[in-house]
């Protein structure tokens, strides 16, 4: 048996996130489909990050047990050539051996995602689903100063989910910056891990702040309060990218 | 009766080009349906360049009379809101009122094209139809030498489809400058006006160059032999975007 390390890109336009879900298409069945076509067998693939309905992947890392001797460059050939043939807008940028102890989620220690925001009245046309449309100018400046009060170990209880089913509230966000390029703005988080809808969340805020419905103290008053009701309300999953994954060594 | 400047984005995918055609959807129909529908003036909308068919554009200058009168920002949002029922993956970003002297395409004094390239194995996934596919590395040098060949007041017959209508095959080429940006390959053409095929044939050359496959010294060859056969072969449409269009003041 082999482990092999996968790199995916994704477009979660009409899937149902990363998961295998019941009722729609998602990442994890159609690259478990592909792998069982060229290999006969059936494997489950575990990813660093799993991504909710209508998230995109620029750079998602998984692993995989196969039996049936590959190497990576041909499994990457095979796996590309067969997600093709079904149409998934899915591939396979990189693959190599993986050490057994190698496990895309537990061993991951970084998490990055990008939030991809599009100031303009007009419809996208390009972006349409890949990034978040708001029609009105956002103020960078207030964005930012709303999202240092984020960085740090904090209770992140009010930019939760309900249905988060992490052990605790309390994570560690390394990094979350804001950057505007012309019409676009784009909003980089890094930690450990994050709870769920906990960059969607923020993103929400941030941009409740930029588009000046509130100073950027009212981030940290949010935060604070540890109550998921004073959220202004998520971003939509349009705009989401998980961009890359952070491993020891 | 009002004269307007309209910049368009879109996305050249299944569509026949920027020009009318018999045989199926254009850029200037969509729009010329559109306009229609919001003031019941059959008109021609006439534009900066006729981008060929899978071509894309970012910002198409236009323009068009009306009779019915509108704000430039109604005519943008009504024409946006048309646009999106009809499916349509064309924008328009902006509306202004133009001098009744003023051409799209006769006043046009420069015009700038984008050509996208991504090197890589995997097929790609947002970028499918958007960029140009190579799938080996490219030798970025070799190409900003070739590029240097073309750039100036040439005779540019090689670099012309034989159903170009232009009354003469000398161009004055601006800019031709190729930029690497990790595994993306960007090339920036910029002139007056372009023969047909002119700005595809080209980077088919440079490509051919980058691969390795004939030294930077051929681009300067196939130029000076004003002779199409010698054209390695056009690059795909994919990769070409319509960035831009000048005019006066």
């Amino acid at each position: 048996m082999m482990r092999f390390r996968l790199t995916l890109e994704y477009d979660g336009r009409g899937l149902m996130g990363w998961q295998r879900q019941a009722h729609g298409p998602s990442v994890q069945e159609a690259v478990e489909q592909a792998l069982f076509a060229i290999s006969g067998e059936a494997t489950t693939v575990h990813s660093a990050g799993r991504t909710d309905a209508g998230v995109h992947a620029s750079a998602m890392v998984a692993h995989v047990d196969l039996n049936r001797p590959f190497t990576p460059f041909r499994l990457m050939e095979a796996l590309n050539a067969r997600l093709r043939q079904a149409g998934a807008r899915i591939a396979v940028l990189e693959a190599e051996e993986a050490r057994a102890d190698f496990h895309a989620r537990f061993s991951c220690i970084g998490r990055a995602y990008e939030y991809r925001i599009v100031c303009r009245r007009a419809p996208l046309t390009f972006e349409a689903g890949l990034a978040w449309r708001v029609p009105r100018p956002l103020d960078i400046e207030a964005m930012a100063e709303g999202a240092s009060h984020l960085v740090g170990r904090h209770d992140f209880t009010s930019f939760r989910s309900v249905h988060c089913q992490a052990a605790s509230p309390v994570k560690t966000l390394d990094l979350l910056e804001v950057e505007a390029i012309g019409d676009r703005v784009v909003i980089r988080a890094r930690a450990r891990s994050f709870l769920h809808h906990q960059v969607r969340s923020m993103v929400g805020a941030l941009v409740h702040t930029g588009l000046g419905r509130a100073p950027p103290a009212m981030v940290r008053a949010i935060l604070e309060a540890r109550d998921r009701q004073l959220l202004p309300g998520n971003a939509p999953p349009d705009g989401l990218w998980f961009t890359g994954a952070l491993y020891p060594q």
